[in-house]
């Protein structure tokens, strides 16, 4: 496949020798790239080794470790100048895991405790259980919480606004004398799939276990203590937290050709949860931003900025990878990043984000101007847009510190269902949406990296 | 709820004191058992108590024999004559089950025991794996097979066309040698969620334990074997056969006002498999033909010919219910029966099942016109088709002595993906399409009850 995308590039009307180093003709490039994207089944090869043989790889494991030796070799078969770069990051063994329903009946309930989630006792915590369906409930109902489960039964809307009870609702349990917090996994459906992500303490309340439980059981619990019966839990979690330990960002770079020191950040993340294979979340954002990369590489020129792939670590347990990417790197030009971290579905255009709270509408303006042709080409596989939006958790450190950034949008129906779960696996993902992935991230890259100027950075 | 649709039907025109026992007016009392089925919510609320408070029930439970006991008041309370009727059936206990891929790497691998598995030596049986993906390709490489454990990846097409592996997958590969036998799980879409489900011994072969796996593991063990790699995998499974135990099928009788000795059977089963809740296979179709012959038992008169409702037991693991009823009853004129047994989901109409392998064009053509009026009628809320097909396991027996058997159809996208899993909860159901269920099997019910002629029974 690579062969051939080559061919593709080097048979361009824009490079038939009329100068040694010609100009690039922007338009008929995109167009060309457009079309080797489309045609490489070079990413959806690399996830699947990276899936089937490495497999999940959680911040300070081994099979991490593996991926960034892979991602480097990879990289740098694809003639990119290749550096691993330094991050320490938290090391949090998940360990034993198990809970049971000891009343009305005795039956087991999957769960996954959260990333750094406390562990219980040896031998475990059994104790009535507390259904809530709001921080506003529990307030309500303080005074039921002392020496309780708590348990967060809170449906799905949008991920932004219900993952909240995930990362906070340990703490918010403890706040009012809860024993462990229980959190119905974050996800519109479910086949009693539960899927772990980060929590956070809050400083200053206990640290109390927390886990995640199936959709389908958060709501049996609720619909018993709806029916008048106090269910008593059993939970047992055993996670071990190993400190910091040693990591690393594969950074990839081609160097631009006449504006070397104006970058382009194209990342995901290499990192993922310890269950399922980290297929999709965020496996196939990182052979996207590979292959983008590769195939910008195999132009017969350079294009004028410096494009820089970047896996990130650490994106799901602390954000070490971004956060040292952007405090090493905060003296440099870093012009642009785009972030693939929203799973494998049909690509839709991309989310567009800078620093501050409020949308940066001139800016928008500005940008899609600048970016109108690339877009108007990508409109063709419908992935043209360009809104407001959150761009990535790895490159918001950049775009905090003025960096404009972009989300790849995607469909994401079949995404939260197998995020942070066992489910996330390669055959979930369509190989020939990969191509229209690909196709994207190097279409706008391409614009990013060769355009003759960008808009100015928000200030 | 129940007093409810009391009123509505004793309000009926065709009751209003005309004589001491009238002629029920057939269509305009159809029309008032749509209404009164539509506004009720008692099935939905049984099922809620059959799945949140006694669970899942499979043939020799303590749970099977306390759904046996509710059901039995449930009926009772409905008015309707009821009887427990004996019936002896397979206990088999599920024990331990774990398996894990040994190699290339190690990782947990999600499983279920086959009904009727034997239990592999105690510590389990470690062997290389040989995928396949129908039986000739077993055949084509039976010489490889000697010592391995047979996985079947056989992606879904049809439930009857894929279950044929998990029914004999294991006697296959017994056959050529294989030490157990995995299959993919029978079901078009997953989360890593196996399916567990009855398998047969053939007698002559080896028998060697059988499991399910997930459809992701099955391809990932099929893509490593494509990619020249042989996975190696760990297998326990410790069940039990405790040989035969006592169980009942439980039976409503509404008695017929005038031709009493021809009678109706609406059936379901009552077991399920020992994972979830058994609440759509088959606790949904339990409540819809209970709550369908508590609306019939409403009327102010019984219908023509005797109704009644069958809870079976033992469809998932011997159809020992179904036997045993169709024997005991073998002398009674069972003119027509119809089963609800796949799911909860919109009911579209009913499938036409005479005795003999080919279809019956006659048959059908005579019944529909019989029951053309109540079809028509059905026809306003979508369930008004019938065609040929299979009518449902409980009942096939009957169907096989002559009866005519009818099947309500669903739509069944929701059903396999949660069929014999952990996965089969409340949640699922919808309540309102139970509804439409419950007016499905009361109206086709009421004809097959009223109708002053039946066409006569297939030869």
């Amino acid at each position: 496949m690579r062969a051939l995308c080559c061919i593709l590039l080097l048979s361009l009307p824009a490079y038939a020798g009329r100068r040694a180093e010609p100009e690039p003709e922007l338009q008929a490039t995109a167009a060309a790239l457009l079309g080797a994207a489309l045609a490489s089944g070079e990413a959806y090869a690399e996830l699947r080794v990276l899936s089937d043989d490495i497999g999940h790889r959680i911040s300070g494991s081994p099979q991490l470790a593996r991926a960034v030796t892979w991602a480097e070799a990879e990289l740098r078969a694809d003639g990119l100048q290749v550096a691993l770069e330094p991050v320490d990051v938290p090391v949090w063994e998940r360990g034993l895991g198990h809970a049971e329903v000891r009343a009305p009946l005795v039956e087991p309930l999957p769960v996954l405790a959260l990333g750094g989630s406390v562990a219980t006792p040896e031998g475990g915590v059994e104790a009535p259980v507390l259904v809530v369906s709001s921080f506003d409930d529990l307030r309500a109902r303080a005074g039921e919480a002392e020496g309780r489960i708590v348990v967060w039964d809170v449906p799905f809307t949008t991920y932004g606004d219900t993952v909240v009870y995930r990362r906070d609702g340990a703490s918010e349990a403890a706040r009012v004398g809860a024993v462990a917090s229980l959190v119905r996994s974050v996800t519109p459906t479910s086949l009693r799939t539960p899927h772990t992500g980060m929590q956070r303490y809050a400083p200053e309340v206990p640290h109390i276990p927390a886990a995640a439980i199936s959709t389908e059981d958060a709501a049996r619990l609720h619909r018993w203590q709806a029916a008048g019966v106090t269910p008593r839990v059993h939970l047992e979690l055993r996670p071990v937290d190993r400190g910091m330990g040693p990591s690393h960002n594969v950074v990839g770079e081609i160097r631009g050709r006449s504006l070397p020191e104006e970058v382009v950040v194209i990342g995901c993340h290499l990192d993922s949860w310890d269950v399922g294979q980290g297929a999709q979340d965020d496996g196939a954002g990182c052979v996207t931003v590979m292959e983008a990369a590769a195939l910008l590489r195999a132009l017969p020129v350079p294009p004028r900025r410096t494009v820089r792939v970047v896996l990130f670590t650490n994106e799901e347990s602390g954000l070490q990878g971004g956060r040292t990417y952007a405090k090493v790197h905060a003296g440099e030009r870093i012009v642009a990043a785009l972030e693939d971290d929203t799973g494998s579905g049909t690509p839709l255009g991309f989310r567009f984000h800078t620093r501050g709270e409020a949308p940066n509408e001139g800016a928008l303006s500005a940008w899609r101007a600048a970016l109108g042709p690339a877009l108007g080409l990508l409109e063709a596989v419908g992935a043209g847009h360009l809104d407001h939006g959150y761009s990535g958790a790895d490159i918001g450190p950049l775009v905090a510190q003025g960096t404009t950034g972009f989300g790849l949008d995607h469909d994401e129906t079949g995404y939260w269902p197998i995020h942070h779960t066992e489910a996330d696996t390669f055959d979930k993902v369509d190989p020939l949406l990969v191509r229209r992935n690909v196709a994207a991230v190097t279409v706008l890259t391409w614009a990013l990296a060769e355009l003759p100027s960008l808009p100015p950075a928000a200030p």
